[in-house]
């Protein structure tokens, strides 16, 4: 049995970014339809974002089982965006250039309205880490773009294991030399808090509405067992330090 | 032969921290005063740092040479700490939790005037890396006790080879996705500048003066070959964009 989470046990946050921080599906979507329009396509931005996003769990899986060496985010986007413009009929219509823009749609990606002053609030006390299997490059650039005040980025990369694979959260605690109870774990997706949780952290699920956009359910607290369920960063500093 | 140096072309920067971006030596040695004076010892701080400095470089090389396996450069600070102790005759006087706090005393050293804010001029325009043999750890705390506005933290500890090692600035350069003569190594000490050179980065010597404290000449310009020679962060910001 391990202790009861106390708050005053955490010393560092490790924060997911797609969903959690960024609005990726807004982000992307708008990119798609802009990128797109200029090539005389139209697309529906939001339905191609969800499509692309839908590819990106088993992607990983694939890789965390040993199915296939370690790639970069970039790829598996990369590889599912040839897909996608195949079963859209729109594969002809979109050059080399095209695609190296629609694959660096997810290096720029809008804040959620909470999070640039929850995450400061929150560094004043804690150690606060960007924990996500973007790659180190990608991630840097998007906290960067989006002004994120992030003390420090820890990306998949480093590990060579996409979350939720232990080893992707083991890395996390090893690099921050904390011990994972004192690492509280920050994440709207389910299997991002449960792999957390089986890792040993401390766990805040974080209840993003409208991360999946507006036709689809985002994931729910009652589909994992977290320490803390929070609305947003501004939540989570009031709950930490009131 | 490479093509000449161009401001231009580089994208990112990597800068080191110990000495080019604080002050160790004050740093550290007001902090060996202050302990050992709380333990009834009177010691020289700043004689006392830079013998500890003096046993970095050598223990470092063993660790490259392969003669030993990988160990942080806490490990090495806390080996060359106890030799010290010895030899001034005041191993009895300091405890453990005295030896801890001398090894975190690297942990917490003070800006020079310049850096947190020629840094931030300089990060409006380039992703801006904090490049030290100092761990991940070490660094995300050290930075954030500093202020240092750094776009992301890359510690020798990713590579597993300290710097001048060619596998400690090629993991730079693969972190950042980014083509090693586009990313400029600003450092202060000549043996950085020649281990960027060779693994082809651009370079920046910048001159500090007082970084081995008062009594002990700091590394020259002239003993190496960089394409750019500054006096501080500002007169740097000045030059790449003025």
């Amino acid at each position: 049995m391990s202790p009861p989470f106390e708050p005053g046990m955490v010393s560092a946050l490790a924060v997911d970014v797609f969903g959690t921080t960024v609005d990726w599906r807004t982000g992307v979507a708008d990119q798609v339809t802009d990128i797109a329009a200029r090539y005389g396509v139209e697309l529906d931005g939001g339905a191609f974002a969800d499509a692309w996003r839908d590819r990106y769990l088993p992607a990983m899986a694939r890789v965390n089982r040993g199915e296939r060496d370690w790639v970069y985010l970039d790829t598996l986007h990369r590889e599912s965006l040839e897909e996608l413009l195949h079963i859209h009929g729109v594969a002809d219509a979109f050059d080399e250039e095209a695609r190296h823009r629609l694959v660096r749609a997810w290096h720029h990606l809008p804040a959620w309205d909470d999070a640039v002053e929850g995450l400061a609030r929150l560094r004043r006390h804690y150690i606060v880490a960007a924990v996500s299997n973007g790659g180190f490059a990608l991630l840097t650039r998007l906290v960067k773009a989006a002004g994120l005040p992030f003390d420090c980025i820890i990306s998949a990369e480093l590990a060579r294991a996409y979350k939720p694979h232990p080893r992707a959260y083991q890395t996390v605690a090893a690099l921050l030399d904390t011990p994972p109870p004192r690492v509280l774990m920050v994440a709207c997706h389910t299997w991002d808090i449960d792999g957390a949780r089986q890792a040993g952290f401390g766990t805040a699920f974080l209840h993003r509405p409208r991360e999946k956009g507006p036709h689809r359910p985002a994931d729910q607290a009652s589909d994992t067992s977290s320490d803390l369920t929070v609305t947003g960063f501004d939540e989570l500093a009031d709950l930490l330090h009131p």
